[in-house]
């Protein structure tokens, strides 16, 4: 594993609302990352589904990661969420990229996906705007 | 209290995830919703301020509840949210409005303010999409 | 007319696209802006409405203004948009006001209006972030 | 060329303000649509760069177009667009595609690029919502 990887695995275990959704990192490269997240009943809605919520937080900082991939230490400044699907099934990845950077600014996007007994589906793509943090 | 009201909480209760953090419906009448959450150690990230992620959801589900208070049983679609300060205080209240109804979709904004020391700061502000469930 | 008024004039002066589309300054104030558009047929679409591209340029362009209040000379970074209602009458204005704003980038919202036999109806609500050109 | 890419090119040649802005359509295919718009000074702001409601017309459209080929006569809900560079070159081109789509509604996303001297560089990205016209 590279030291960017083990920098950015040290940000997640520093953020206590992600280690409280069992967030994991899967891939931490320049200009991209992988965040997944096994799901349970407390990261549910009223209709059984994955709260949407749960997607935004996984798409936001799978965002803030491919930012702060090329940026460094980074914040997420905004985004949009389109919710293509219901949520179901037991795991939730987030893939982001980086389209676009400046010394201060990145612009990515971002895919969620739900894996359902083997098969994945988009659930939600997300675009949004990541500002380094000086 | 009123009916609409009542049924807005059960629906919260319903939402296990809404349970694991704490959030609290404050007004819920036709065209108009108001959650707040406690701010605790584990809605946190790396820098110490509330988890983005955290604010995100606040205002995906109050823009859910706004567009619900004029369609009955309803799911965001889409929204998008910037961010404008550090989420810094003892409690967070996301208030969401109707700005244009159908019969199908409401399209809502939202504020997110953090009360710190009982001082009211707006840190993000959020536009949507919301869809009746059928 | 104020100096800041005189200098948001001279600046619409200077956008041939503007002066193509007709577009007029309202108002300019520290931390907001009016533009109007009076429609006539070569702003039309398929369906005999004000273009949706139409629309947003006035939001883009309101937007940018009103950052451009606080900020000076701007642009706009980006921004969301939703239609609410087919853009029908004489007459378009979008209004748009500073709802934070740092040394660098303000985030700003918007409504656009038609103004249609005197009854004004909001077809549009934008909200994005203006960045300060250096 | 097919009777979709003929229907789409009619519709084009309805719509008073593309024809005002010289648009052409490229593309048109399930799922997919290239409209292209050569720059020429009425397009422009006060920097000389092709104005971002220019830029955002292009992009809204070739939402609607990727979205339309699916369901039909369409119009855009929403969108959002990030503006990544100045758009400067000869010619615009807006590349979208379906992502998602139901019976009635289509999620897009769409890429924006300018094309300087043969060069092709992405100015702007956009994601958004097409919806079924009944």
């Amino acid at each position: 594993m590279s030291e960017l990887f083990d920098f950015g695995k040290a940000i997640l275990e520093q953020q206590p609302f992600s280690v409280l959704l069992g967030t994991e990192l899967n891939t931490f490269e320049p200009g991209t990352a992988e965040l997944s997240l096994g799901v349970r009943d407390e990261l549910k809605q009223q209709h059984g589904f994955v709260h949407g919520g749960v997607v935004s937080y996984l798409a936001d900082n799978a965002l803030t990661y491919a930012g702060g991939s090329v940026l460094g230490d980074s914040v997420t400044s905004e985004y949009k969420i389109n919710y293509l699907r219901p949520a179901l099934g037991q795991t939730l990845v987030a893939r982001a990229r980086v389209i676009s950077a400046g010394k201060k600014q990145a612009v990515c996007n971002c895919q969620v996906v739900a894996i359902n007994e083997g098969e994945e589906r988009v659930i939600a793509i997300a675009q949004g705007t990541i500002t380094r943090v000086d």
